[in-house]
């Protein structure tokens, strides 16, 4: 039986995998510590420790963390081995920037789907991909079983299309639209929005 | 003395900010209850009563909190009574749907300045602002005192830009490079990566 694992220790995992990342690509280093990458971090080496003793055990006594090999297991519990095919829905300007963001290769994630209402979008080619009208979303969606969205739709909108995302089998969502969306149980919603982002901050300001 | 509030709870008042105003604004509602937000939000009224009892006593037993009411005191608490003056560092996709997006309207901040090194991009007008020659950053936001910058720069360029923007006053920054900053005591990061976001999710998949 594999033990309930916090969502908090999941949330680190991805930026201890981009961190070890930059190590051996930019940095062409083989190995690393807690304490290395506590630092580059601002986390504490034994809550890097701590974190990651949940999965197995990955660092030796001395020579610490051999990067590739745990950057391997990371991208294993996270499910990145194979690449995910994305659907972005919405073809506005931040449609566009995500259509067009070179971030998302080598790290897990295809954008290979992007999809508006609007007549005046719908054809046009965005960094290679073809706008598709949004009344095709479910027979596109089930035929090639994408199970990831990024919603980029006004608030307005952002609720029944996530009930069709839904639908039509995706069960993660990351949503730019500025609205807290019902899901049922079993899919995931991750929220992006620069207003909440910033009033965090000015509390302290 | 003020209690020290965890910051957990400061990141949930944005929320509760958000979806009052859609209560108010978008369905005409004067009052509402903890249940009612709660159910809103998927978050407990329990939880939403204790962390509002941080800050005082907002609602009333029976009638619930004033719509109007709270959401004033949360613009009070978070320090968004005056509209703040926002810097977006860098002019490329995504930062030509940061400088477009209407999310920023009576939320509390205005993009006023847009920098960006490269000279095509210099002079350029986007959305009425016109972007300015990274050379003049420190310039431009210490004379006008600008203390949040919103970072949308490749990795490679993110801790130099940051290390400028501190040192010409800026305390607070919206990050969308993928990488760790560091920044002094005082200055306060926050991070907005969608692959990280994703591969949260992706675990679970």
């Amino acid at each position: 039986m594999i033990e309930q694992i916090p969502d908090i220790v999941i949330s680190r995992l991805p930026v201890y995998l981009r961190e070890l990342t930059r190590l051996a690509v930019e940095e062409g280093k083989v190995n690393t510590s807690s304490h290395e990458l506590g630092q580059r971090l601002g986390i504490s080496s034994a809550q890097i420790r701590k974190d990651l003793s949940h999965f197995g055990e990955f660092g030796k006594q001395g020579t610490g963390y051999h990067i590739g090999y745990l950057i391997d297991q990371l991208r294993e519990i996270l499910n990145l081995k194979e690449e995910w095919q994305v659907a972005l829905i919405g073809a506005g300007y931040l449609g566009h920037a995500l259509a067009h963001y070179q971030g998302f290769e080598h790290r897990g994630f295809h954008i290979s789907w992007v999809f508006d209402n609007d007549p005046q979008k719908i054809g046009e080619e965005m960094n290679g991909l073809i706008v598709r009208d949004i009344a095709t979303l479910e027979s596109a969606l089930s035929k090639n079983q994408i199970k990831i969205a990024i919603l980029v739709v006004p608030a307005s909108a952002a609720q029944e299309i996530t009930d069709r995302l839904v639908a039509a089998g995706v069960t993660a969502i990351l949503s730019y639209a500025p609205i807290h969306l019902k899901v049922p149980e079993g899919v995931h919603v991750s929220y992006s929005d620069p207003v909440v982002q910033l009033q965090r901050m000015t509390f302290y300001l």
